[in-house]
């Protein structure tokens, strides 16, 4: 079945970078764009109109933590220690794996409509998160995070790994793709090198992705200097966790030399600017990360320290902080700030296929619309879309060609029934 | 007339702060709040349900120039001066007062939709813009700013200078006093002494606001030190400028003696926390200023730097850019700023009888929807208003007891007029 979408703004991708068509047409064979033009073309049978609206890709969120939407907020304007054990630790305990579905459903509510097509989740119970995203349509790579509190316990008896093996066989690749399995050490600070040296050998033997957090505190950053005379960009190189593909969540306290490493070894970097600031861990250096030749990426993280799952916020953040923070307008450009929030994401999660608007290219597509006053007049799409446009301009989603988000509907999906949910879950968590 | 909103949650205004009701009723006399509470009152001839939305105190932009909406987001990535000389003042002369009044009214669109209900302006023919506010129905402090580049001319002969005397003449306290005429010094880069002699001399008499910029560049505030051997809040109070009710934007740079200066004359301060990442001026000390008892509002700047005027955007990273620069998760509660972008802001207006949600303040109300994916669940109505919600979740608007704005319609203003009215204005300025 193809089908076009007509007589809108498209954001396509170029070899020269992001190409601007004012008033264009795509068109879709069944999961893949076929076409990409300001000419209309001919033999698709079916026709939408999408006056008034911008097509721009997919966004990919890379580093998340689905469930948390049931903590969002929770504890805001405490000091990291109190919020984390608390607040957030506290809850999550009387998370159970109807309420971590739950979660998961309404944060893929949030992301669809806010135009995310594709997110990379780490948190317990992923097979929960697992059924809610084979259910929607989204795309996902999800991870069952391993933590080692007892270093004498045989890494294979560690219930996570278990559960981290069990989640892979049953789900990598299912959904024709739709949903991978990563592998994830959740950090320096919460592992022991043995696990880390099994899981390098896990990644080298199955593939996928190697999932962590590094770098994201001062702290955390001190503290692996001090036990081990390395940074944890070292220490995981050390271990052989970077031997296959691997991204790291937050980078906000790397050196130069964890950027050498991360150069060297093909790691992704995950920025995370909401919550970097939100938590007071600092700002990411993202225009060194890039100059060093990384791969980085943009991401909400948990609802908690956000708190929301807002790709087209987060865009707008990466644009502007840095420029901030480094005291230079030209620190971060518009069309950087975006193939972060899109190409950079795909390519961190294994799908050379997306990421873009181009021919050949999954049609994994946010339709943002450009009526409201603030997106007025169009003088430069790209900085309209990351410093004017707002999540609720995204009007529809796509995913592999199939409409997963439609002005304010979700056809895939019972809003309601998760709304219910969700009211339930509060109750169980917080009466 | 008297109406009802009715089963709301309100965030209402107590002796300690705000006061949430989960559900609630706010009643209006004219265009005063007669009624808050969580049980239904009688005598209203009127009733709306309100079911679904949060009702919070109007917004307050404490600092815009809107006709800049015509320039939204030019020359984004651009440094400063190739972005201000080579970019903003060549479009900036093009500028007629009929484009004046056409960007004017879609930055009052853009304003309405968006939450607030009373701006500070600060541009060019502000007979437009008050023209444009008179007809809306929205509050608004306006001025004329004054500049001086020829020190030989006697002030009275500023054509600046006439314009603002007669602006203030015709238009102050016009609408019932919802439009007010400030008096304005541009900048300590841009006048001279006399001029500011002057002005203060002409608030003292006549009342009103002093509204400048000040210290917004490390650039600006080093080479005032070289230049006068004082700060430019040091200049300014020299001069007299502080004796009167005196306002000023920006503030990024100011030192603790700039801040007992401004706390001993009164002066606000406000921030624009937008702006000054974007022209990558830094980040103001907000926590120091309001530590030091002074009063902080919040504002938008103009659309080129930043590029909307949208005050929910602005509450976002107020609550989060300081956390991330101090490394403190603490340092602004989501209550402080609030309070900024809404009491703190009418404070510096001279509007003391609004800004809060409480019985015998005017009817100045935004209605925030709390149906969408990302406004849930509430857990902590505060940090859901400045970290979760969006612009677009604004469903009402209302000035003075009067709906401006009503799930996307705007019973006041033509909008398809004016954006007729700037597809012809950017037609005339980039083609």
């Amino acid at each position: 079945m193809r089908k076009l979408l007509s007589n809108c703004a498209i954001l396509a991708s170029g070899d020269e970078g992001f190409e601007f068509i004012e008033k264009g047409f795509l068109g879709i064979d069944g999961d893949t764009i076929d076409y990409i033009g300001g000419e209309k073309p001919i033999g698709y049978g079916e026709e939408r109109d999408m006056s008034g609206a911008m097509l721009i890709p997919g966004l990919v969120n890379a580093h998340t933590h689905t469930p948390m939407t049931l903590l969002r907020g929770v504890g805001s304007g405490l000091p990291l220690q109190s919020w984390l054990f608390d607040t957030v630790f506290p809850i999550e305990d009387r998370l159970t794996p109807a309420l971590i579905r739950a979660g998961s459903e309404l944060a893929i509510l949030e992301m669809l409509s806010t135009g995310t097509t594709s997110f990379t989740d780490m948190y317990m119970e992923p097979g929960e998160t697992a059924e809610a995203v084979l259910a929607s349509g989204i795309k996902a790579n999800i991870c069952r995070p391993v933590q080692c509190f007892d270093p004498s316990e045989p890494v294979e008896e560690n219930f996570r790994v278990r559960e981290s093996l069990a989640l892979y066989d049953k789900y990598h690749n299912a959904g024709n793709g739709r949903l991978k399995v990563d592998f994830c050490v959740h950090a320096e600070y919460t592992c022991t090198a043995p696990v880390v040296k099994y899981y390098a050998a896990l990644v080298r033997e199955r593939g996928g992705n190697l999932h962590i957090h590094m770098s994201e505190t001062k702290k955390e950053h001190g503290e692996c200097m001090e036990k081990y005379g390395v940074t944890p960009a070292g220490w995981f190189a050390g271990l052989g966790a970077f031997d296959s593909r691997a991204f790291a969540a937050h980078c906000v306290w790397v050196t130069e030399e964890d950027m050498e490493i991360m150069k060297k070894y093909g790691v992704s970097a995950v920025h995370c600017p909401s919550s970097n600031m939100k938590l007071g861990s600092g700002f990411a250096p993202v225009r060194r990360m890039l100059d060093a030749g990384l791969n980085v990426a943009l991401g909400t993280d948990g609802a908690a320290s956000n708190n929301n799952l807002n790709m087209l916020e987060e865009l707008h953040l990466a644009s502007l902080i840095h420029c901030g923070y480094t005291g230079d307008p030209t620190t971060l450009k518009p069309a950087e700030a975006l193939k972060m929030a899109t190409v950079n994401g795909a390519r961190l999660q294994g799908r050379g296929d997306t990421g873009q608007l181009r021919v050949g290219k999954r049609a994994d597509i946010a339709a943002v619309s450009l009526t409201a006053p603030h997106m007025r007049p169009n003088l430069d799409p790209l900085s309209l879309l990351t410093c004017s446009a707002q999540g609720s301009d995204v009007v529809m989603t796509m995913v592999d060609g199939r409409v997963l988000y439609d002005h304010g509907k979700f056809p895939t999906l019972d809003a309601e029934r998760i709304y219910r949910d969700v009211d339930t879950a509060v109750g169980a968590l917080y009466k």
